[in-house]
């Protein structure tokens, strides 16, 4: 009966594939992001509607002179810079919305997100709320989205989250815990711009933290009991491209970077047909008790649980070493007990990924002090 | 300058990949397809339009009690066997076309394509004529189609060519002997129902023929010199794939049929990132001159190019008689002189593949004595 649970939990929404509509790819593709937008604003007037496009840009360019009109922004848009110190919140999301509205752009032609994980998971549920309505808690969970969001175009400009390619935008709900993203074929991106320049300028521990999100979302989804042939084609093949780039000499080479905007592409698409496993509850307890990033937070995890995923481990911290990156210890030494059963519960809230790699009778091998010991050794 | 020679010819369209919008996987997927076809059919309804559907199935089927229901056709659809002695040439896609807006169904709600590279090939081109209007030929080449197709859905029932992924949908043009699809981003599928189950009845020989179509698609990809870091991650996951298929005890095994299933929809999405290169253009040549279909005159060709492909052509081998397939011989052993010159001509009109391999000059290799001398090897 086990097994039939298992099938039962997983089942939901995973058999349909909903892809990104198309994307330009190519050291340089950034400049055709312009004709797209203007496509749009084609289609927005002929339709009668509003052609003026909204653009949410990751804080890092606000100080690159004319970075946002090579995007190809007109002063009739808006442009908001996404801040990074935080990851998203659902009240991050409705307050951004909450603004959009107010300025005019309740039905803009388009939104361009530019950035990483953050900036990209937020375009999505930004234009996911714009058109449903409510609050963004109303939507965290799966198919709870009724119809399509605002037309998004998905620029990353750092490799790794797949955001690009999913079809869930993270948030944390800072009321209930719940760290959870709209899991809808409507939050999937319209078209991206898959440049690898875009990544030049990442700083070295960020592109390796970010990076190994795909790496990890590979190794959970193929030691899942939850798997099909498409899924483990997609992450196979990550996984062939994440050991290229950081067993290489240089992982920030031209070779290596569009090799990880590939690995980053395809991760996501692996996502969208799989699950993961024991790293990425972990680490979503990290970010929503002590506020650690997503990425650098999975590489705490991964370095702690390699009684779950022993290869893998080994060849991450072989993986470091060859990139002089490290990682963050000793992140929860001296917590509260109250924050050690805050870190448990935001763990085992991931029932369906908990499935996925320990079977439906988890709980009996994640127990509050097993997962406080675990959590004791990041 | 030969290299800006390459890349100039080689540009076309290939930047700006279009993906099939969404698909179902796994075995019995193909239960699903009824309520696919159901959606189209309410949303033609909601917007006054025909909400009738047009099957297009592999004559296979035929005799198959119930298989059509099975898919979700009504009474009032059309159901349309597509023969399979005969590719696909302008004239039997411009008599479909013909013969289906003479029944009326000139805008259905749907064309579901079930079959193989010709049945699909087939739908993809239908469904372009019926709203462009004129003749099949007059769209053989690159971005010709202006306006999107009928809504289709692709139903592959063996794995292979991965048409169920590309932007083309390839024709033959009696009069002109040019063998060239529509490639356009109207041509990709809206929609696919991958179900290796219905790969189980395919006979074993069509079954590796077809098969060796993603494996031989993307050895001429990898090995070509128009490259990019997308379409090199689906070759290479293709060929692992088409190792593990062809190289087991049982290539029809049900984990093989999966891995295939998907290797033919990744190799199809190489496809569209890429180029082919030698192998097609004179499996193109057999079939244009000689009747002889894609797939094993693709397998004849690999056989006598191995100076261009040698590892592949090894492994090809090993591959057949691991599988205890035969590769025809001697097909072009007793030509007469004006045979040999069309086969000389339906193969060195291939510009892009054989330029993506060889280089701008490569009529400087291919003489007619040289391309005659390999076609008298097949």
């Amino acid at each position: 009966m086990a097994n039939a649970k298992t099938t039962n939990i997983l089942d939901t929404g995973v058999k349909l594939v909903r892809n990104v509509g198309s994307f330009n790819f190519g050291n340089g593709a950034v400049v055709d992001l312009a004709i797209h937008v203007d496509k749009r604003r084609e289609i927005a007037r002929e339709a009668g509607a509003d052609d003026r496009a909204v653009y949410l840009v990751d804080e890092f360019f606000e100080s690159s002179e004319g970075f946002v009109s090579l995007l190809g922004s007109r002063h009739e848009d808006h442009v908001a810079y996404v801040g990074t110190a935080d990851e998203p919140t659902t009240d991050s999301i409705d307050k951004l919305t909450a603004k959009l509205i107010a300025k005019g752009f309740s039905n803009p032609a388009t939104i361009v997100g530019v950035g990483g994980g953050i900036t990209l998971d937020t375009a999505k549920a930004v234009a996911n709320l714009l058109t449903n309505g409510g609050n963004a808690a109303d939507y965290q969970g799966w198919d709870l989205v009724k119809v399509p969001g605002v037309h998004k175009i998905g620029v990353p400009t750092i490799s790794g989250t797949g955001s690009e390619a999913t079809r869930t935008c993270v948030m944390t709900n800072k009321k209930t815990g719940l760290k959870l993203g709209m899991n809808s074929d409507h939050t999937v991106f319209n078209h991206l711009v898959l440049d690898p320049n875009l990544t030049a300028t990442v700083p070295r521990d960020q592109y390796f933290y970010t990076g190994m999100d795909a790496y990890i979302h590979c190794v959970e989804a193929l030691a899942g009991s939850y798997r099909n042939a498409i899924g483990d084609a997609y992450s196979q093949e990550t996984l062939n491209l994440c050991r290229k780039v950081f067993l290489a000499d240089d992982m920030m080479s031209t070779e290596a970077r569009e090799q990880l905007m590939v690995a980053s592409y395809l991760g996501g698409s692996a996502i969208a047909a799989s699950y993961v496993g024991v790293v990425h509850p972990f680490s979503a307890g990290l970010s929503v008790v002590l506020g650690i990033h997503h990425c650098v937070a999975n590489c705490i995890a991964l370095k702690a649980l390699g009684e779950f995923y022993p290869e893998a481990n080994k060849e991450f911290l072989k993986m470091a070493e060859r990139q002089k990156v490290l990682i963050p210890a000793g992140v929860c030494s001296n917590l509260s007990d109250e924050q050690y059963e805050a870190l448990f519960k935001g763990t085992i809230v991931h029932e369906k990924p908990l499935t996925n790699a320990l079977g439906s009778d988890f709980r009996e091998i994640l127990t509050i002090d097993k997962v406080v010991a675990l959590f004791k050794q990041m």
